[in-house]
């Protein structure tokens, strides 16, 4: 995508309409965030006043569970709500499902006449990395646009869970009966960060048997049970083009997790650390600009040298470089 | 691991017994910078002065391809050759995987006899992560015990062919008939990194195919045959236990590559570039911390508060926190 310079009255502008949920000033401001234009730190900070009404639900899970279909059963469900909702679908960073992404979105075409609804997938390979850098300032611009809902929706395999539970309100934990999740969970450390299970495609083989070894793995981890603490629900559904069994109760546990949130404190609390990794990203980023300029100015090519001569270290030689900054 | 506090004295022990090519010092120093430990400065400063005599030829490609059993071929030969030798055998990070290296490390079992040959499996998760961070100190090791050639063996998927490229003087890039991997080269920039092309299991039907392929992707970087440039070499091979046909012609490139980087200058060329790269890792990791430290004094918990409550965005805030380092 070229880069266009914008200046600031153009900025300005653009938030405006974004407040006003105009999609295609969303669609690009989310362009100038995501491909970490000239333009990022002015927009960032003509976001900033305009930020903390919307819900942000992560949906995460093996492939195969079913995601995309629940997560469009879930639109359709806030929208009969009267909410208005926007999808983020970010790939993490496997070069190859990028293909398999686009197929699984057409389906929510379903939705995409509905101008109350905002649909964007995102390969967010900024050079922090996975969902570190472009997600949270497209977030704030969905956020300023007004969305009551921004589902975020992953090809969770591997990092990305842990990533997106650092990302959301409101974390849902995807699973389908016969896949071995209930072992996989206990390894990838979902149920740390699972707020809701869902278990889909309920009507198979096998469902209550998964709702078990959940139930089970919950009693052992027995901080749940204390007062003030959430005990993650667990929901089972069947969403399908054709039915969309149990997403109601999805949308009830959604809403009383967030009521939770606010009422304990610690949607404030989550917040406020969400934020603080934004920040200690950025200023390593900045930090590591600053060491770039250095080599670029010398410094690091003469330690480098040393190093090679077996004069110092590379422990030594970075005390030296990170000294000149 | 536990781990002791060895001092400074005991140090220096290590690395006399390591330069004596004692195995049980190497294993040990190697220990201490795998893990990070407390005595990875003293042990990195001790071993500078004894490095850069280590020839380090990285092996890497699809899994399949048998880097394995040319691994140990590799070895045979190099032994045949009264040449030290050390196997670096790394998992890059999938935590699915360490069980199936394991199993082909059994194979290597057949050196395990042989005091001139060092075989080490790790898994390098530093809080760098990848490559980066350990195994450059282990070579340092390795180099200091007086090997002639280190193999490092990746489980080539993803992002590790290219960390190898830039760890080893000479990488070897494996291929097998019928993988589709001449397409899943050009993809993966494996041309870019690739010193001398092995097309291993070459009694299978689609060998020459293999070759043309490359020769043909070789023939679209003209560069290759621009003087002074080195036009890597594409060899067949047929590795197994019962046999271990143009191995020797493996050898042969291998030394040409050395040679051609002695005397082009490219060889300091890299191993500059690389002692570059490992002390900006090392400075990043360093300022990392840093401002972990501020953010145990608050200052990142405050700024984060001004974040979420619209004062101010994370990119100014960044901003303040790196001014405060």
């Amino acid at each position: 995508m070229p880069r266009r310079n914008v200046d600031q009255a153009a900025i300005d502008d653009l938030v405006e309409r974004t407040r006003a949920s105009e999609p295609r000033a969303v669609a690009r401001l989310i362009s100038l965030v995501e491909n970490d234009s000239p333009q990022l730190r002015a927009v960032a900070a003509a976001l900033a006043p305009h930020a903390g009404h919307a819900q942000v639900v992560g949906l995460t899970g093996a492939p195969g569970v079913g995601k995309s279909t629940t997560t469009s059963a879930l639109v359709a469900a806030l929208r009969s709500a009267d909410k208005t909702v926007a999808v983020l679908a970010v790939d993490p960073s496997s070069p190859f499902s990028g293909g398999a992404l686009l197929g699984d979105r057409v389906r929510m075409q379903d939705h995409a006449l509905d101008k109350e609804v905002y649909i964007r997938s995102m390969a967010s390979r900024g050079h922090l990395g996975g969902l570190a850098w472009a997600t949270p300032q497209a977030l704030r611009v969905l956020d300023a646009a007004g969305c009551d809902v921004v589902l975020v929706e992953t090809v969770g395999v591997g990092q990305s869970e842990l990533e997106i539970a650092s990302l959301a309100d409101t974390t849902l934990v995807l699973m389908a009966p016969g896949m071995g999740d209930g072992i996989q969970a206990a390894k990838a450390g979902i149920l740390e960060v699972a707020d809701v299970f869902v278990v889909n495609k309920a009507d198979r083989d096998g469902a209550q048997q998964t709702v078990r070894d959940l139930r089970y793995m919950q009693s052992l981890g027995g901080r749940f049970d204390e007062p003030g603490h959430w005990r993650p629900p667990i929901v089972k559904t069947v969403a399908s083009r054709e039915q969309d069994n149990g997403i109601d109760e999805v949308l009830e546990k959604i809403e009383a997790h967030r009521e939770w949130l606010e009422s304990s404190g610690e949607g404030h609390g989550r917040r406020t650390e969400r934020a603080a990794r934004e920040i200690e990203a950025i200023a390593v980023a900045s930090l590591r600009e600053r060491l770039g300029d250095v080599h670029g100015s010398a410094a690091l090519g003469t330690l480098a040298e040393k190093v090679v001569a077996g004069e110092t270290d590379p422990f030594s030689a970075a005390d030296d470089l990170v000294a000149q900054l």
